[in-house]
């Protein structure tokens, strides 16, 4: 047996094909032989960092998107929904206190990462499922019990949120994104014989498999393994 | 046996992902229970007609396109390699003259589309592959020549090229596409129960094939035919 290869996530809940992506490697960490590491970063500071600007300011684009997002949401089985008033959420509210409050989530957990993916996971459900707010502390507390944190590590989580320590981690992991050529996310590093091999979007995971060596089975391999 | 479902390809030679969906779906046609409509139209209207940019004006989004097209070439087995400056080649240059090479063509041949999908390869092959100029009307001929056409087949289409039916032509083409929605190319329009359904780039064929009902096999279905 071949020692896994590590495959980086970078993403940010304010992101639908984020979302995609992210559930795609969830699943997938169980099928292919790699090591998944989740990095919660901030897109707002890779789109400023890049010089990109967002898909949706193009009319025809955001109309496509909508659609694209629709079919792919049946498609890998997410329930994503687009919000009512998708440029309010995206561009006025925001993610980055979101994004702290993952990455102190994290923090906290020190190594494990079932909290980071249950908590990112209950954040895109509110955002892009359910036209709920993610700025409010309310909000985030509400997703952090959904994903079985308790009332102390939920305490523990905002208190890390705010430090330096936690600001300074979200910049440096957006800032990894940034040198690795990001310009958007979701974005997936892969370490091939020691060199990162990066992919941009939710729709390379079929090439993403061909270059390292796994088999694509869709975007629910389980369900596939099952017809097969 | 049901009747065939009709999906246009709307592709410009200027674009290097067209050409990726543009050998994919010449593949498929063959496969799947398809009649593919080859729609040559002008992306230059496209993106103003829409006020899309064209993606590599983004340093980080360029250098990621390189690499992903070699990739993709090698995936999808396309001869694609960036010209020595994409730049010159695709937005100086540009391809309004040799995409109404190609409608002038698929004029001549009349319901035909045996030397569109030619001429239009051979085209790709010299923008896209071989750094070689496609503006001139020597370029323009040797690709209708190596294509196939007879000497006498490629006066006629230099002389249909500048009529003002062809440049009429070619300019109803590209507002069908944007009509559809279209901000870039490729463009698939799919139709399912009288219903259009539209889908850019090309890394939608597995979702656009659960769409339809067809099986996706890879960018290489015989290749992959051959290994099940």
């Amino acid at each position: 047996m071949t020692s896994k290869r590590v495959i980086e996530l970078f993403y940010d809940v304010v992101s639908p094909y984020s979302w995609l992506g992210f559930e795609v490697m969830c699943r997938y960490r169980h099928v292919w032989n790699i090591e998944l590491k989740l990095r919660p970063a901030f897109l707002g500071g890779v789109m400023q960092g890049s010089g990109n600007k967002p898909p949706g300011m193009v009319p025809n684009k955001f109309l496509y998107m909508s659609k694209d997002l629709n079919r792919l949401a049946e498609y890998f089985d997410v329930p994503l929904q687009t919000p009512s008033d998708p440029f309010d959420v995206m561009f006025k509210k925001g993610s980055l206190t979101a994004m702290r409050f993952i990455a102190a989530v994290q923090e906290m957990e020190k190594g494990g990462d079932k909290q980071v993916e249950q908590v990112s996971r209950e954040l895109w459900r509110r955002i892009w499922s359910e036209d709920k707010d993610i700025t409010e502390p309310a909000s985030l507390a509400e997703a952090a019990m959904k994903a079985g944190l308790s009332d102390s590590e939920i305490k523990e989580v905002f208190e890390l949120s705010t430090s330096k320590e936690i600001k300074d981690k979200l910049t440096s992991t957006t800032q990894d994104a940034l040198d690795h050529g990001a310009f958007g996310f979701p974005l997936m590093v892969c370490h091939v014989s020691g060199k990162p091999e990066m992919f941009f979007g939710s729709d390379r995971f079929e090439l993403m498999a061909h270059c390292i060596g796994e088999k694509w089975l869709g975007p629910q391999p389980d369900k596939s393994a099952a017809k097969l």
